[in-house]
């Protein structure tokens, strides 16, 4: 038996999300499925980063283990094959230990939220991104954006079904850059709670509107209450791009 | 009367085109239906650039006259509600003289062709850009791009149905650069030949997978002879992005 481990890029919008759900096909079953066809064995595939509906990545991270012997690369173009036409692609396969794990062993992920700030709406970028016709601050954006940065309690950014056992958590980097029409707010943590990242993006976006100042975005967050912080932005923009071990 | 330029992005994947044809809808077509469901006139728009099946814009410029008063700000946003759910956004509408025409005034046309070099299909880009799994060599492509540039006869980079007088043009810029995965290939000229950025980039591609020397590629371009060149390269990659007067 091998452990594969999987960089994975994805579309979300046609999925459920990443994790297996009553509902809708998930992007976890999509690989699964590519899997037994290619192999006809039947696999439990786990995720770094269980994304929502919707919500797209560059680079989650899976792993697998198969028992039939093949190569990396017989893995990842043989898996591409069978999930035509899902827009799901393995980037890369490489043999890892039996003690890697995708969720349990990450010590990092990021995501990159992307917004075009402008009046008209998007055609080449629909489902893409979030698209604010109002004029957003970049700049006030990210300077808020570190008030959040470092150990908290982030319950105002957590979603009412989130599961995390506790909601202080650690972030290492949030960050607002304008470029041309587009603002692209970068998170990095060890781990995220549900919603969070939608969540800080939405109640960035008052800020940006110059609805809020820096120091009603920090009594949201003194809050620790949801109903004190922003929107939850939607899924659309959201892009998983990485996650370290 | 009054004559408004518009500035105009789409997705051209759905569409057989900018141009009205017998077997499909085409860019045009949709924009002067929703003219007519927002002012009730019938108007035929004359764009800058007749992009080809597939074919997407972040810049197109077209030209239309209306009689009902009304102002950019409303053209532009009414337009964009009718154009509901084409991935067509009007990104710009303003008034111009009477003499301004789209196709006919415009200094230059600068197009945008993306590459994604890489072995694994394209999920979050299919049919956005030309996925070439074999590994290309960016800066012998800009090499053999400079052959290029200047006032020569294109006819080896002409498709077969192009329409103009004379195949000499002259080329003002062609460049190939590596972002990451990506190979982005630019080019400017006043005018171009039916699928002429297309076949330029189909040739630069043997260049970069090292089939092709730069004195092969002169060549093809020296035989004035479409049969000399490589092939034509998908339209999902090619970007009209701006047109200047």
């Amino acid at each position: 038996m091998t452990r594969f481990k999987l960089t994975v890029e994805y579309d979300g919008s046609p999925f459920v999300g990443w994790q297996q759900q009553a509902n809708g096909r998930s992007i976890q079953a999509a690989i699964e499925e590519a899997v037994r066809r290619f192999c006809g064995e039947t696999v439990r595939i786990q995720g770094a980063g269980r994304t929502d509906a919707g919500v797209h990545a560059t680079g989650q991270v899976a792993h697998l283990d198969l028992d039939r012997p093949t190569t990396p690369e017989t893995l990842r173009d043989a898996v591409n094959f069978h999930l035509r036409p899902d827009p799901i692609a393995i980037l890369e396969a490489e043999p890892v230990g039996p003690e890697f794990h995708a969720r349990f062993s990450a010590r990092g992920r990021a995501y990159l939220y992307r917004i075009v700030n402008r009046k008209s709406p998007l055609a080449l970028d629909h489902g893409r991104a979030w698209r604010i016709a109002g004029e957003l601050d970049a700049e006030a954006m990210d300077e808020a954006a570190q008030l959040l940065v470092g150990r908290h309690d982030f319950s105002s950014f957590r979603a009412a079904l989130c599961q995390a056992e506790s909601a202080v958590k650690t972030l290492d980097h949030l960050s607002a850059e304008r470029r041309g029409a587009e603002i692209l707010i970068r998170a990095e943590a060890r781990s995220f709670l549900h919603h969070q990242v939608r969540n800080m993006v939405g109640s960035l976006k008052l800020v940006g509107l110059g609805r809020w100042s820096k120091a009603e975005f920090s009594s949201a967050l003194a809050a620790r209450d949801r109903s004190a912080a922003g929107e939850t932005a939607p899924a659309d923009g959201l892009y998983l791009t990485r996650v370290w071990y």
